[in-house]
């Protein structure tokens, strides 16, 4: 099991390195006669890719998806729908500089360790650009979950964050902005921000939020794969995340349970939502929202030591065109893994009573 | 996938509900040969078990596992180790006033509703007894990873944390004391904190942290099933928990590339460890530590309002013996399912080059 | 993936040895809301249980099952379902003189090789006593299969063999005779030769044949996962079996396919059946009918020689109780494999348009 | 769990219809650091091509495969292998006529009723244009295995078959005819009979053997994943197989335990191999050999009656190019089959001691 599929029923399995041939993947086990809006499709792709704004990475990709299977006069046929995006844009030539020596907070040294071998040219694998498949499969994923709203956004860069609950949020506004912020004013202080890093030849962590709405009651199984449980190990999938949490989440562990229990109105749903929508691993109809941390891209423009194969010490420096802050690009990317953990519990859940 | 089931290679299975017969599972992928240390498993399930001080939940419960198979003269065999637990000690009786009755935070609700029945003895299957099966697993785990040790340690109840790193506390003091905290100052103020909140009939939240010390380079996949992904994942199967993060953290997401990142020594070891002892989804040998929080228990001996099936509001007060805060025995918990992914990560691993 | 396992979403893991305290297993997945029927489920064991008639090993064990969770007031939860069976009879001074000695055709030498240790009682795993688990499971998953018939039974006993095609049989003959044979004729010159093989303290082998009636239309996955693929593995994975095959089976490969294709009536059902009720892995609603082949049991009551583990070569005789045929008792378990195949099916059905 | 994966640690997911764009595969769990042959896997590809011979379909499909990631610099490297195979022959107005027809022994119907849509070009994915994938993947796993010899030929076409045990075989001359039967003058009769069959516009069945050498002991599983029943499973998810037997097979049904029984040397060789070097579903280290049954093609260019969406009764004819009997073209699906079934049995064993 070498970890490269994703999902029991709704099942993403992905391959593909920053400068191969080509990333894709294989969904399998999408239930059959879905229409397929292929414009969503190809929407959440432009929304993920590079060189969308002055404070993204200036790299031009097309990351057009081409499908190759399991669809039929534009419906779904319960066959595997195998699925590429070629690496029209690599340039291996700017990665030579990295073949013998291990960048700093990069995964260079752990691949050449416990595989003996490592496609260096950008990242090979780790690249983050292996969430294109991600996006793809989250974006079916949505079409069976019609009902069910799904919204992420920007919720802190580097010390500045939003000081208001979700609910006061209009969640239209997110994609007004090079940031993903609702917020206007917090994203403006952002996006002045991140300029300020990337000038610095730094870069900077931040925090998504995402919130699921409309979920139905009795997604999640009540022990190991408890609905945040796999949501968590979604989210912590993604590069760059270090930390996950739902509801109250780090907050709660400070609280009384006569402050933090959600008591219940007459119609099972609850007056307040400490709990972030989730009872004992299963969706209760509330909203559930949860929080994801990004650690700062680990490549910078500036010079820092390292080593190399040979275990000498050389001084290196970023080159190529990276993300300042990655978080603006990674929101499609957290609500492509949510829909594709919603639509897995979804279909399991047909099959439980 | 009803989701009872956790890991790859080296497998839990468990089953149980509070107060049923009796819980238990089976360990699949467990290698042939190891010598058990069958007191040492005991132990475990003895840190666990409730009743132990002052501070945790009364009920006395003996928690002694049984072996049914999988293990002959001693020596694991390769075969399934079946095991079970006996629910000796329950009594119903104390459960009827809940049988019509949702509980709020609890997850009668949502078991009600996804599966239209529920054992609403204790909780049933949602009860955090079912967690006795982990620690017999976790128990064994820890035997096929000798060299490997697996530290956690109560690191906040309430607003009382522990404000040293780890690096400067004594692992061997943490069973000195009821909290299991490592620090003598702060283990005495939280217990101090837990016995005022259970005479309020309340609970109270709190957080634990985990060590992983000469883990081997290598451990984890790259892409959905990173080691922090499945570690996220084991975490956040835990009855309570509400967040998860490793290495910086949410913290981590403050920072910037140039004091985030982690630069090597030429043998491969970082002068810092911000990323937490693992690089895309990869261990790279240095410790790992993560830390878990845990919401205050849903169960208080306060009056609550909450509604009955009927959707009629009713009045409500726990009864029985519960934990004011879990995180005291939640420590062997949470040691047991590190153990669970490391064991697992350690077979895979074998299979790669 | 120590091979413990069985189906995808209604899974039975099984464990337990020969001579061990107990063997037993957990069923998870099963749909909640269930109303079992516990007399069936022992009936099943009843057929399973050794020592039932003169022509079968005249061990003497209860196989009581008991269910230790997953049902309360008598309904299927949604929990997984936790079950032993005692080995309240084992004498394991039966077997010490085979501690040193690998039996011929026996899986004594593989599991010394494999693991490196084996129990050696009673062949440990490798026994049939095994399938009790499968028994079990089996008899759950019929219930959840009201519509579905599912008849076994033995079609031939070394030479002998009913010249009759199924559809003239009448069921309801199966358990009128120790054989299991519906034909009452044949039934007896089986039996009588059984007891002839006996008394020479031989073994002999025999075919058993299955069918399956009501099944509805769409059971089975398009390409690796065919409906008769997962029948044959299961039927593969019953101790003693060493062929299978479907609807037309061997004979067919001898067909023209002018006269192998089964034609339509103008309802969807065909007017022959060679095809056996599977076309390109999923039921079409005819009946589906297989054949499975056992060998002789390799335990006879006749001096053989063997080695040792040293490589010597000594005789051994056969002690204990053994079956000299194993047909009659496979019977309940080609049945109780059946029902988890169709089970399983049955469930991921509902998810796929 | 749609069923387009295969293998555990060694897995193959596939995608692909017969008339989409492409059809393809990931490769997951392929250890790191193997140097690939291109050229064998080539070489596999052009076996299982139509147009090869006489005695196949006249289509011309160039099955030139394309690696999209996984490899680098000729190596493996531990990441999942993506691959396509184009589709650059397809004909779909070959097709047009049945579009809404159901071909009677065909997958038509079942694939409408289950799906409620259907790829109606060439049989979409139900067509044994799948298997493509199938070859690649074992092509690939026969490389981790260098050791192991495996070689599969056709014993009999119709009712013509090999008279001699394998034994008295030479391998290397199964490619020295269009059939791919090592007896020259059997391969003769098959050739003149096939050409016979083609002429009447009928289609035959036949039997293929495969035989695996120097296989080490120790693969497989004790209980439901015995060797065997995977090899069964395998050889039963090949399109148009009915049938399958391995050792003595369904003749040994018909025999004594004293007959059958294989004796050992004292080198833990066995003088006889009925068991067909299998034990209790673990290799012993002897020849494992095998027999599948595959049935007549169903396309026939005779005209038959059928069914129509309607269900009113219609005639239709054959068209296209198609196969009068598979087996040849089958011999290396077989051999590919069996090669990832030991290569996913050769990983899960290095973990279990």
């Amino acid at each position: 099991m070498a970890g490269n599929s994703f999902g029991t029923l709704f099942k993403l399995i992905s391959f593909g390195e920053s400068h191969g041939e080509a990333l894709g993947g294989i969904i399998d086990g999408c239930p059959a006669g879905i229409k397929l809006d292929f414009q969503a499709i190809q929407n959440e792709m432009t929304r993920r890719k590079p060189g969308q704004s002055a404070i993204v990475t200036q790299r031009k990709e097309d990351d057009e998806v081409q499908f190759l299977s399991g669809i039929f006069e534009g419906k779904t046929t319960g066959m595997p729908i195998g699925f590429t995006v070629l690496n029209t844009n690599e340039k291996s030539g700017d990665y030579s500089h990295i073949k013998d020596v291990y960048r700093p907070s990069h995964a260079d040294y752990v691949y050449e360790k416990k595989y003996g071998i490592r496609d260096y040219r950008g990242g090979g694998r780790s690249s983050a650009r292996e969430t294109v498949s991600r996006v793809v499969a989250g974006a079916i994923a949505k079409q069976i979950l019609p009902q069910i709203k799904i919204n992420a956004f920007v919720s802190s860069v580097g010390e500045i964050f939003i000081d208001k609950p979700y609910q006061d949020l209009d969640f239209s506004k997110i994609e007004s902005n090079a940031v993903r912020c609702p917020d206007e004013n917090t994203a403006k202080k952002m996006e002045d921000f991140i300029k300020e890093i990337r000038k610095e030849g730094d870069s900077v962590g931040g925090t998504i939020t995402c919130v699921l709405q409309n979920v139905p009651v009795g997604l999640g199984e009540p022990v190991f794969d408890k609905l945040h449980a796999e949501l968590g190990k979604a989210m912590l999938s993604i590069n760059a995340v270090k930390g996950f949490e739902y509801g109250s989440g780090f907050c709660g562990a400070k609280m009384k349970g006569s402050e933090h229990n959600d008591l219940y109105n007459s119609d099972g749903t609850t007056k307040t939502n400490l709990s972030g929508g989730i009872q004992g691993g299963i969706s209760n109809g509330m909203d559930i929202y949860f929080r994801v941390a990004f650690k700062p891209v680990a490549t910078i423009m500036q010079k820092q030591e390292t080593i190399n194969k040979d275990g000498n010490l050389v001084e290196m420096q970023g080159k190529g065109r990276h993300d300042p802050c990655v978080v603006p690009r990674a929101v499609p990317i957290v609500e492509a893994m949510a829909a594709l953990v919603l639509a897995d519990f979804y279909l399991i859940n047909k099959t439980q009573k």
